[in-house]
């Protein structure tokens, strides 16, 4: 018989207090208050994000192996500490450094957005119905449908939802048999109300990402965007990559259940934020129409992702999925319907089908690339006749990790950078605050301004006899390191530098990128200046500097007039599909059309990787 | 702040015990343990039908005024006490006499078949599906519904049950690819399991009454009826008739989900009956076909009964509906569907179609007469071209209430009679045992008798000149009663006598019945002879003396050899329903097409009532 005591957990500056059993660690406490701790690995104490401040360090278990490769000695007797790793005793303070922890982050939410013609799968109908009398005694439903025969006509008869059908009595005798009706698809009753309530009905376009969840509450009624939402992905707490939750999921379906659940608040606490703004009832949302890369598709709707994750890469379900909210615990009306949009392949997801819609890649006669950069780079080549896509397994480089100084672009990231004939440098930081660390754009424009300035060479090694100051060992790696930003400048009170280590991770991931296109457009015999158009998604956004992708083949070199970047394209694709059922439409003619060509087994793929690990020389 | 105290109510010859608070009922103690005990008024007090036997009297609460009402003098020294007025006060003992014990009755169960062709709505397709590969990553739903589009041809897009697709994934990997697929209706994907599993799968006919709950368990690969459940209506608690329940459900919310849980639960129950004999695993059973009258439908679906019962006798729905287990709580296959065949009106509800499905009258060349007798008497007449109901109002009577001695079918009631012309009386019992009353069709001998042997004239009056010691004043009532049997015979040690106020009860009963199919025959412009079939569905089934029913014109005089008995037509029906989906569109056919006729607004009715009241002259 185990005795438990709870301890209690102070978080600063968040303010926040948890009771723990004693042997949890500093990680489990900040979950159960929620307190946001950066992590990579999910736990294992393997990435070092987690660092956390312990006030009182008696408080706390023995330092692990996985500390001492993380940090300091300095820093341990400072009181640093791994949150993952760090078991608490007793009553303990615990204070996290700005570094490490989860904050909002420069969101990406206006994407391109088409002009869609507005035909939403749901639509509304006022009816004046005869009450029954001994003479026509007529059943309500079929009162109610011969009323609405007047008005739709359906191809199929039409159905209702059992908990409208229940009500129905009472609803019709309540509205004195003047009613609006609510019919999804011209299919489905899916709410009857008194005719005189507002007129106005609701959906939900939201993009379910790694790391974000974005949501755009859209009145079906006027077509308008009325407020927006978006939050962190609550899983984060479970890993920052996908890989780390996918792991955690397969070990134990209420591991998955955990996942879905998190997700699910996640997205109920966008429409709870969205409908706040815009001063919505909830309930009044009947539509939510969802994308998200494939992993997310399955943890969202519940289903193991494993296969998603392993060879050969097979997602449950292509076409696209329609749940009731009440199935999903949805916050919407419990009769709305849930959408999320088709997958293409395990790691090409409904987020890419919304690309294609956004950019109607698959409808125009142009001839496209589009780039939809992320820990998977999905890449799309054609035009309506034909449209070949793949998946590149690009890595997080450019979302900050396995880079010495990378982090997201959030306030204090440096995401703009120049060097100058004489090897100073200019950097612009988000917010302008002082730097911290480098997000992706200023990491590729790093390496195109040191190529360019022959700081490095083709191969992507530094070289040690360019005269600067700036160039220096790292102490005791023997790893040559190049000063970006000194130390005083800094809110880290450390240089800020970019490795050769760091030189050849961002290398990495471009090859896979550079590889995936070059591919794509020899299997469509097309050399880069037969593309009408190239369009940049993802992360980046507009914040990338395209001559400097140029310069480093992260892109074909294309004129700057054919390149547009459609930056949250997932959402607006979702809110399109929305919008109209004939997106809808598209949406699932894309899913079925596009090729997807499996990179592992083109014969060509070691080829032009190895080729494009050189910045220097073209494959197509 | 009121004190609870449980006291210990001890229920014998049932040998049940309940834990209840001080001032609980005997009636709610009763419930509590399932202790069935007689009521037809659900606990008002009015039906005197709850009598017990308080062992230590001093342990309930005073005599109430309805208690003096329905009890004597001696009955109350004796111990006997309503249970639906006693309080209880003290730990108790409570005897329940034979005459108010719920008991199982002759349950009609099996009835008239059709031979139906097997064409259920679910159908199992085998399949051996190719595993995915690289170069063949196609996502699971899309290889199970190509391997399926092999064998299926539907009509429109397969949809899959949300609960398989979330473990489509797993299934098909620990089938190593070899399923069977269960399809309903050729457009839902209901279950996929590895295909060495028994290819057996079941379905379940079911009548809900009023009653009883009977359900017939059908193996739908052979079209085999492999066992059949039946039990008491667990609502009769509630009421023992259909008004009494739709008044407590219309009290409240909570009412109406506590009688549509008992049907569930009844259901249920019958479904666990059923295959516990046949050896079957619920799960395995798929569809359930439920019939009933139109209340019994809104209870089973959980929808406000109580338009049924107010004019214009509106019910909610008339189509069928289908509705999944899961939302049912159905103990069979969670993904299983619940249909609920179509109603016509609100007093003539699916259990009548399925009258017309088991007698093909809508079908048929030959011109029809069905009478389903019961609390509400059902009445067709017509054939294929054109088929007219009507809903007659002939009251409880025949199943014993407001009968003195009138019973239910149950061991020890009369169910036939005959008077010689000495006046003399020879019965037959149910179960051979001495007598405790009198069944419906001793009600119909015993008044055809009397008016063959001038005991009672045409208008109905017991002849008071007869000469026999069967006929005396009832005492103390100025009623004059004639004795069927003499006290020495009987179970109860009191004679069993049919009054002058009886004989009324069994003129309204018939006369609301004879009035209705006059009517229908006046309005197809048709005579008695005209007829080339009658059937007789309902309680009595064929223990009805039909030349007795003849005499006493409950039914019209057709030859004998034109009159078929069709037993429980319902539950034959619904398991047709369930055996082929052609039968199912039938149903849905017979709803829109039969012409219902509301006897309340037809100007012959008062006239055609008023006249068949009498026992001597025809209306058509």
């Amino acid at each position: 018989l185990s005795m438990v005591v709870d301890v209690t957990v102070d978080f600063e500056p968040k303010g926040k207090t948890a009771q723990m059993p004693v042997g949890s660690t500093i990680a489990e406490a900040a979950q159960q208050v929620k307190v946001g701790i950066r992590s990579e690995c999910g736990g294992q104490g393997s990435c070092g994000k987690c660092r956390v401040l312990v006030r009182n360090p008696s408080a706390v278990g023995e330092i692990t192996q996985a500390e001492r490769s993380h940090l300091s000695q300095v820093e341990l007797e400072s009181g640093y500490r791994l949150a993952c790793q760090t078991k608490i005793l007793r009553d303990v303070t615990i204070e996290i450094p700005a570094a490490s922890r989860v904050e909002s982050r420069k969101i990406q939410v206006l994407g391109l957005e088409r002009k869609t013609e507005l035909n939403p799968s749901l639509k509304k109908f006022y009816l004046m119905l005869p009450e029954p009398t001994l003479s026509d005694a007529t059943p309500d439903l079929e009162r109610l449908l011969e009323g609405l025969s007047k008005e739709s006509k359906p191809r199929h008869p039409l159905k209702i939802d059992y908990d409208i059908l229940k009500e129905l009595p009472t609803i019709l005798r309540k509205a004195h048999w003047n009613v609006a009706v609510v019919l999804w698809n011209n299919s489905r009753i899916i709410d009857v109300e008194p005719a005189d309530k507002s007129p106005d009905f609701f959906g939900l376009a939201v993009d379910i990402g790694t790391s974000k969840i974005v949501g755009h509450l859209v009145n079906l009624t006027s077509g308008e965007t009325v407020a927006i939402g978006s939050i962190e992905n609550p899983q984060i707490v479970h890993g920052e990559d996908i890989i780390t939750r996918i792991a955690f999921a397969s070990t134990d379906d209420a591991n998955l259940q955990t996942l879905q659940g998190l997700l699910i608040d996640g997205v109920n606490k966008v429409l709870r934020e969205a409908c706040a703004k815009a001063k919505v009832d909830p309930l009044r949302v009947y539509h939510v129409v969802g994308v998200g890369n494939t992993a997310m598709h399955h943890f969202f709707l519940g289903i193991k992702p494993k296969n998603v994750a392993v060879s050969p890469f097979t997602p449950a379900v292509k076409r696209q999925v329609d749940v009731s909210a009440r199935t999903l615990r949805m916050e919407t009306a419990s009769t709305g319907i849930i959408t999320f949009l088709p997958n293409i392949a395990g790691l090409v997801g409904a987020d890419a089908i919304a690309d294609l819609l956004a950019t109607e890649l698959c409808l125009s006669d142009e001839r496209s690339l589009l780039i939809d950069m992320g820990t998977n780079t999905e890449v799309f080549v054609g035009n309506k006749e034909d449209v070949l896509c793949c998946s590149c397994a690009s890595g997080p480089a450019f979302e900050g990790a396995h880079v010495t100084h990378g982090m997201r672009a959030v306030t204090g990231a440096i995401e703009r950078v120049r060097i100058s004939s004489g090897y100073d440098v200019e950097y612009k930081t988000i917010g302008g605050e002082r730097p911290r660390g480098m997000c992706g754009s200023a990491m590729i424009d790093i390496v195109a301004e040191m190529l360019k300035r022959k700081i490095v060479n083709t191969r992507g090694k530094i070289d040690p006899a360019i005269e600067t100051t700036r160039l220096c060992k790292r102490k005791g790696r023997g790893d040559t390191e190049f000063v970006v930003a000194w130390r005083d400048e800094t809110a880290t009170n450390k240089n800020i530098t970019i490795t050769q280590n760091d030189v050849g991770e961002i290398q990495l991931a471009k090859a896979a990128i550079e590889a995936g296109w070059t591919i794509l457009l020899k299997q469509k015999e097309m050399q880069p200046q037969d593309l009408d158009r190239v369009f940049i998604a993802g992360a980046f956004g507009e914040y990338l500097n395209i001559e400097n992708a140029k310069v480093i083949r992260l892109v074909p070199d294309v004129p700057a007039n054919k390149v547009r970047f459609v930056g949250n394209a997932a959402v607006a694709g979702a809110k399109m599909a929305l919008l109209s059922k004939d997106i809808r439409e598209q949406a699932e003619d894309a899913a079925n059309s596009v090729r997807y060509l499996e990179l592992a087994t083109d014969p060509d793929f070691n080829h032009e990787f190895t080729r494009a690990l050189q910045f220097g020389t073209s494959g197509v």
